[in-house]
Formats: structure tokens, C-alpha cells, sequence
């Protein structure tokens, strides 16, 4: 595959549901582990499901989009699965926009965390989103509505 | 701190280490969990935890460098530091070499699996560079010399 053949929603959507995997088992190993170190990694494996997950629900709107910003992203989705995505996340829509914002490029910013003094992260916020489009993903995709993902 | 900033040896020394702790958390959550997504978290972070590590070695040889390519990292250092940790590795020099070409960009290619057909890792060949930086890194380091790292 080369990089001008558009991947198929089923083959990005499957990834995601691989960066859940890896979330649920990084999760587990979560005891007698230093606490800022376990923060760092859901950070970057939480941001970047988020891009991996935009990119599905992009991909079965055929828009196949590259790039890390979670905003770019996510603002090319239609308005209904915009509003239907906010909907499920609890926040306000002023709120969820200054959100997305402060919180679209963590996965090119931590993995490299030791680069910067001043890096921030709404957790509530990545996982709520992760949730959200998680929950969308299982909407369209009946046959992953199972107790393991 | 700006992108023209050098970062010091400990400081990604110390985020290499973080990145040792993601890797145990990740290994204790295996149980029960499907081998497929579990290999590619373990390349990923595998090799993003080589770069880190290579780069802290650069950085103690004042090399501040960046790019996620091993092999070019891996050639900056001192031919005393790469010939030890080849040899931590126990691969010839020439299999050593061919393997580093082979394995230099898994974390840019495999983060985005899915959008390749014909992706390949040298697992084997991946952990034993990582345990080689780590020794070294340890060796540098003997407060970090505990059974935990």
C-alpha cells in the first residue's frame, strides 16, 4: 500500500480497536507502578486512539484525513456526528471547543515530554473523548459491542 | 523551554526511564489479552524507548540530535559506545547492522500500521537493543540500578 491509496474505514476503525487493547492493558499493569509515568503514558496512548478514532469516523465519511491535531480532525467530521460526539462527552459546547483546543496535539507534544517545562493535560477531557468516539465506533460496528471492548 | 534549548542528559535519561515503566506496566496487562494488538503496543513503545534512549547517550556525548531514525542516532555515537552495546546484544556486527537498517523507524511506521501492507519487526532484535541502551544507561547511572529498572 502506498500513500496514495485510501485506507478502508474497517481497516483504521480495527486499529482503533487495537489502541483500546493497548489502553486496557496498560491499565491493568497500573498497580505498584509510579503513578507519573502511568499519567504520561495514558496521555500519549489516549491522544493518540483519539486521532486514530477521528480517522475512522472520517475515513466512513470518506474524507480520509492525515495529520495529529485532534481539532483539524474532528472539525471536518459532519455537523451531526460533531454534535452527537459532544453530546456523549457532558460538555458544553463552549467548553468542549476550548477543550478540544488546549488538548488537540498531545501525542506530538508527549512523547517528547522532557522537551518542554510547561505541558498540561485535561485527563477528564482525553477520555471522555476516547469514550465518546469509542462509543460511536461500537454504534456503526454491532459485532464490537462485546463486554471486551 | 524552546526548541533551540539543548536538554540535558538527565532529564531524558530520566524520561527514558518513564519509558521503562510504560513497557513493565504494559507487559504485566498481557494476560488475557488478544497476542495481535499486544505485539504492535510492544514495537511501538519498544522502539519510541530506543530513541529516547539513544538520544540520552547523544546527549551525554553533547550530540543533542533529533528524528525517530535508530540507525542514524545509533551512528552518532561514539564508535566505543556502539561497538559495547552491539556487543551487549550479542549480534555479529554485520547482522547487527543489516538488523538496525531493517528496524530504524518502526515507531513512524507501526504507529499507523493500518496503513501499510507489508510491515516487518525484528522483535528479537528490537528488546535486545532496548535491554543494550538500558545496561548502558544503568551503567552511567547506579542510583537507577535497582531490581525495579
Amino acid at each position: 500500500m502506498n500513500n496514495n491509496e485510501v485506507v478502508s474505514f474497517e481497516r483504521i476503525r480495527d486499529a482503533f480497536y487495537v489502541y483500546c487493547d493497548i489502553i486496557e492493558r496498560y491499565g491493568k499493569g497500573k498497580e505498584g507502578s509510579p503513578i507519573g509515568s502511568f499519567y504520561i503514558g495514558c496521555v500519549i496512548l489516549g491522544s493518540l486512539a483519539c486521532e486514530i478514532g477521528l480517522k475512522a469516523l472520517l475515513a466512513l465519511e470518506d474524507k480520509p484525513l492525515h495529520g495529529h491535531c485532534l481539532n483539524n480532525l474532528f472539525n471536518n467530521l459532519n455537523p451531526q456526528m460533531q454534535e452527537s460526539i459532544i453530546q456523549y462527552t457532558s460538555y458544553e459546547l463552549e467548553s468542549f471547543n476550548n477543550a478540544l483546543l488546549e488538548n488537540k496535539d498531545h501525542f506530538v507534544k508527549w512523547r517528547y515530554y522532557y522537551e518542554s517545562n510547561q505541558l498540561a493535560a485535561n485527563y477528564d477531557f482525553i477520555f471522555k473523548l476516547f469514550y465518546s468516539i469509542k462509543t460511536h465506533l461500537d454504534t456503526i460496528n454491532p459485532e464490537y459491542q462485546t463486554p471486551d471492548h
